[in-house]
């Protein structure tokens, strides 16, 4: 398929814009933002009556760059570019598909390195903490930005999912259909534990320099391979590590040192240190508590005293838009199990729900698979 | 029950002793440590006949204290007390227990920390990796030096029950009962994966200063805290942390920064804080390793052309013991299907195993619990 076509297939090359946001943002944790830019890219036409719009939310390391290329020459496409394109699982052919990087992550929109006006310096180490409603909240001036009243859905896997899930509680009348893809209403002790050591990870690093490393000059790559080590495990599976390298050594002997021995130490490195190249460290400290932070349950009245189930029944009482939660069988992050807790929540509500649990070998990983099913549920959901 | 009556309950207070070996020993890595150290406990007594010597090897942080006080006022006791004592599992009225710790673990056997008679410094980064079959050499040395030709049993959970299995296939003709708790055959993928997340975060700790840390009175301290931490994620389980800490915040409410907010944060910066004061990072690093090593099967002729299932019961052909297998039902560092491989392969060669995988829902962590069916299993094992 040629990219100047993009009927069916790739949505070709894309620009992205910056859009800048002069209002005053209050946000969850209390501080106010004086404006801020949000980095967006769209795919597809809006409809004369704006009603064909579909929100992709990223995850934890994503970006406004889900489907396309940036140049003729450009090798990797958009990090969703299986799901978005003409014909695809989210149809650019039907839907007007906007992708936006959310502030507080590293692509371009406002974040720790960005300058303070106020002070002239980066951000840094006083950028405040953003939470998913707060995204989610920045997502709806957007909307009014585009003029768009409704969106047709949003969408999103895994921190994704969560803002899919906040649309529906904060802005009812916003959306007709929210999907919530290898996602949790919230984390649970392990999800955080597995946080915290990436956090420490970044927060001993001495080249950290208690958040103000830019402005020293320095890069806490470290902190930020090891992060993302121990992430990309909880993102694989055991028996996906097995098939893909089992214990295959990386130059056919022990070395009795410490040294790569086996492929899977060699294939950890090189994804932690590919990480540390593009990834800022403020940024994966923000997306971890956000992630920390998630649970729609704090704003039920009393939910302290109510089971986990009924605070999560209440939590979603007023949402106005139908379902659709994927989950992954072998996704150990987030679990099926945890899916099935919003899944039942909804259906204690009498909310219209679909529910899809897809067998899938890769772990958390899957939600951004090429994998038929899922592709298929996704399209359909979207479409009928 | 009182320490001075060691009949029943607590073996009471004990004196480790340092037994100094004259001889060589050439390790699987083909260096030579000419001579060292190893630090014992015994619990009950030998009898005439030298028949009633059980042997217990230590995982990766533990230590030859398996049992008993070392002091009136001591308050902690051994690692395994709950499991060895007048009356209990390994019960001291009729075995001679014996505990030691292995040459490369930081409590007073032959360390990276020990002085290198040759250099007058410490090892350091010099010492030489160690693997689970020197392990057991140094322990059929021991054995010698106690002037015990055969084990009544062999006894280890986790790291330990690699050196059970090992005895059995190295030392066919010393031991009659192996008994092998919460292991595995060999690492996966996965396994070497978080070993070496440990591993990174102690070479990448600025003050590991190559190894030489000690001689230039530094301590990577992060780099233990952080090994720790996501060791201590592995041994426990997603429900017993739920259970645990569930979302509990540690003040009660969201602090907006980088601080503790939630208990599983505060518990794990707890456990990482204390293993550092307690423990060496070249043991760990070279403890991680033979973890990683282990794995009977590269011994098997022709191995790689072999399937997993066959290579094993070929390792384990000529092996003369009785086999006790332990795993435990919510235990994902080495599930009861990793045990239930080496039970298959016994099986496939008409050995003598008994196996039992113990309902228990402290993961990893299990082997070291106080359950009374895991209890009983051991104790029958080893009496009948």
């Amino acid at each position: 398929m040629s990219f100047a076509n993009a009927q069916n297939g790739s949505v070709g090359i894309v620009t992205p814009q910056k859009i800048h946001f002069e209002q005053q943002l209050t946000l969850e944790c209390e501080r106010v933002l004086n404006g801020f830019d949000l980095m967006v890219e769209t795919y597809g036409t809006l409809n004369s009556d704006k009603s064909n719009a579909v929100l992709i939310c990223h995850a934890l390391s994503g970006s406004h760059h889900a489907a396309g290329y940036h140049s003729a020459d450009d090798k990797k496409a958009g990090w969703w570019d299986t799901f978005i394109g003409g014909g695809k699982a989210i149809d650019t052919n039907h839907f007007f598909v906007v992708c936006l990087n959310n502030i507080g992550s590293c692509y371009g929109s406002t974040v720790p390195t960005t300058i303070n006006p106020e002070t002239g310096k980066p951000f840094g180490a006083d950028f405040p903490l953003i939470t998913i409603k707060d995204w989610v909240k920045t997502q709806a001036m957007l909307a009014d930005h585009l003029g768009i009243d409704v969106w047709h859905a949003v969408v999103g896997g895994s921190m994704g999912g969560m803002q899919a899930l906040r649309w529906a509680i904060d802005f009812p009348n916003r959306l007709k259909k929210s999907v919530i893809i290898a996602s949790t209403p919230k984390l649970s002790a392990q999800n955080i534990a597995f946080n915290e050591v990436a956090r420490q990870s970044i927060l001993s690093d001495p080249d950290f320099c208690q958040g103000n490393y830019l402005e020293l000059g320095k890069t806490p790559k470290r902190g930020l391979i090891l992060a993302r080590m121990v992430g990309h495990i909880t993102y694989l599976t055991d028996e996906a590590m097995r098939v893909k390298f089992g214990r295959d050594l990386k130059t056919g002997k022990l070395k009795f040192n410490y040294d790569v021995d086996f492929q899977v130490e060699s294939y950890l490195r090189y994804q932690g240190e590919q990480f540390s190249t593009r990834f800022d460290a403020n940024t994966y400290l923000l997306m971890t508590k956000a992630l920390d932070y998630f649970d729609p349950t704090q704003e039920v009245p009393n939910h302290e005293a109510l089971s986990d189930e009924i605070a999560l029944q209440l939590a979603l009482k007023d949402t106005q838009c139908e379902f659709l939660i994927v989950s992954f069988t072998t996704d150990w992050r987030f679990s099926p199990e945890r899916s099935q807790e919003i899944v039942n929540a909804l259906i204690a509500n009498a909310k219209p729900v679909s529910y899809i649990n897809i067998d899938a070998p890769y772990g958390h990983d899957s939600f951004l698979f090429d994998i038929p099913n899922y592709k298929q549920a996704v399209y359909n959901f979207l479409t009928n």
